[in-house]
């Protein structure tokens, strides 16, 4: 059933295995330093559609139904689907799960969406409910940044501390305890909100809430990071890796010798001119799906603490003065 | 643990309480047939705030934090929140849960996220997962018009077919078994998309997804429509709720006979102005919370199937020539 631990962890007894995932991506995602661990490659970013809406949701469509085919699972397999995305209205998921007949739940945890719906998918599948539950997330950088900052064909400049909004989908099935990787562990963040009004700064809008999460993760799971071969962050980026090592520091927590961030591997920083990192529920989910869970798999990595990072920045919020919530969500992944 | 049915189904062994509930609404909702069974009522559509995003926050503290006082509970007390709502990056609740230490999974159902939430808060709770979860949604008028269609001060003319969004926020604590309402089965629905491209026409794009919903409910748990007293849709409306008839005739069940839709209960619809009927998270949340949990709760009522209906509409899809995807989610709240 798994054990509740106030402060919204759930320490699994019988941890569930993530039986399949994918990542589908972009083409300069597929320009980078991970090209090799992706199952699909898109030509631009449009994906042979007309819009970048569109193209969003194929990218959902070839991350389930490649997981699927990895599995070998077919879509009745699969009890339900907990996904989500940074469009309004949650779209990209809307309309990609809109064609399997498959039970929905939708999410909103901005790019936190890879660990809250591999949580909620792991809490199901530990307590019996469901064979296959499928979490599903993506971003894709030209519809966000016109639905967050401006359309492209505004050209507006890119500020140093502004991150890339991935274009890129993650999907990993949870099934029970089988093969590795296990789910050992979740925990459900707060929100965490340090003031940040710069739309251009989403790390340091989301650096407290994963120190929040993690902190309370390790606490409640007595565990340290020492337990850890790496502490992964969703995409705090440059800034917001920063600001995560100095809250650390006050603890005499040396986390930065046990971080990677997801942001700072999707891309060559300099060379695919990224500035800060990348970003969008797509990034972390495609370093996960296509990097993490096959390293774990494999045993060259034997325990990761999972923790995708969201910025609720909402541009009608931030007209009206407001600052910029962040949320985290960890997971504890692990090949034993 | 309960039992997982194919189909989106959760069967209960040990039918969790709704412990506490309250509901907070403004000054149309406040002025209906319903309003003796609200727990607050605005003075006017901003509750004080200098902006409708904001009054909406301000509902869904009201709502959390009356619930808590009625149950006897303090915010230390609750385990989880379950929310989300109609705003873009769902910042009336993002926002309204910042200021709870509390963690906090964000969802998006568009209006069936009152059923979504409850399922979930229901689900955990029923496998020991936390020892009050709570439930909450809202939705604003004003809010929703210029974010959906257009600014109020356009003055555009509502269609006969348009409902009018509530401005109303509902909370549901739930923990494990002690009084009732009980929570005795949910059912996860699917996306459906009867091809309804009308903006003004939500209640329409509903329908199929609540038939899909309420039949996939009672098949998987052995039920009839005879074993409820009433069998309540969200927000289908006056054209949604025919249209609705129409595909259960074809089954040759008469569900009209025991149909009640919170958008046809929340206002005097002729009197109000209100077209063909209420709508938003907002609506069916606060028609639950204020009125048919109460009446369970005294045993006046025995049985219904709770049925939140939502409809995942994109200005941004339709604009690309895309439906309205629905989607319903139902919970078999008892006395018994």
């Amino acid at each position: 059933m798994g054990k509740f631990i106030q402060g919204g962890t759930v320490q699994m007894f019988n941890a569930p295995s993530v039986k399949s995932y994918a990542a589908a991506v972009g083409k300069k995602e597929g320009e980078g330093p991970l090209a090799d661990c992706f199952d699909y490659i898109g030509e631009d970013v449009t994906l042979g559609t007309d819009s970048w809406e569109k193209a969003e949701n194929m990218l959902q469509k070839y991350a389930f139904s490649i997981a699927l085919q990895k599995g070998s699972l077919a879509q009745t397999d699969i009890a339900m689907i907990f996904a989500g995305d940074l469009l309004n209205q949650c779209t990209a998921s809307g309309y990609a799960v809109r064609d399997f007949d498959i039970p929905f739940v939708g999410l909103y945890g901005a790019c936190s969406t890879m660990a809250e719906s591999l949580a909620l998918a792991s809490v199901f599948i530990e307590n019996g409910l469901g064979g296959n539950i499928a979490a599903l997330t993506s971003s894709h950088f030209c519809a966000a940044e016109r639905q967050f900052r401006f359309p492209l064909n505004y050209g507006g400049q890119r500020t140093p501390t502004s991150q890339w909004t991935a274009t890129a989908a993650g999907c990993a099935v949870v099934s029970s305890r089988e093969m590795p990787p296990y789910i050992n562990a979740v925990t459900f963040g707060k929100i965490k909100d340090y003031g940040i009004t710069d739309v251009n700064n989403m790390g340091a809008a989301m650096s407290g809430a994963a120190y929040d999460t993690i902190s309370t993760h390790l606490s409640n799971t007595s565990k340290s990071i020492d337990d850890f071969d790496y502490i992964v962050t969703g995409d705090l980026g440059l800034v917001g890796s920063e600001l995560l090592y100095d809250l650390f520091d006050k603890d005499r927590v040396n986390i930065q010798k046990k971080h990677k961030d997801c942001g700072l591997m999707l891309y060559d920083l300099k060379g695919q001119d990224i500035h800060a990192g990348g970003s969008g529920c797509g990034c972390a989910a495609s370093v996960l799906c296509g990097y993490f869970l096959q390293e774990i798999a494999q045993g060259k990595i034997k325990n990761i603490l999972f923790t995708a990072t969201g910025a609720l920045m909402s541009p009608t919020m931030i007209q009206q003065g407001e600052s910029i919530p962040g949320i985290a969500h960890a997971i504890h992944i692990s090949s034993e």
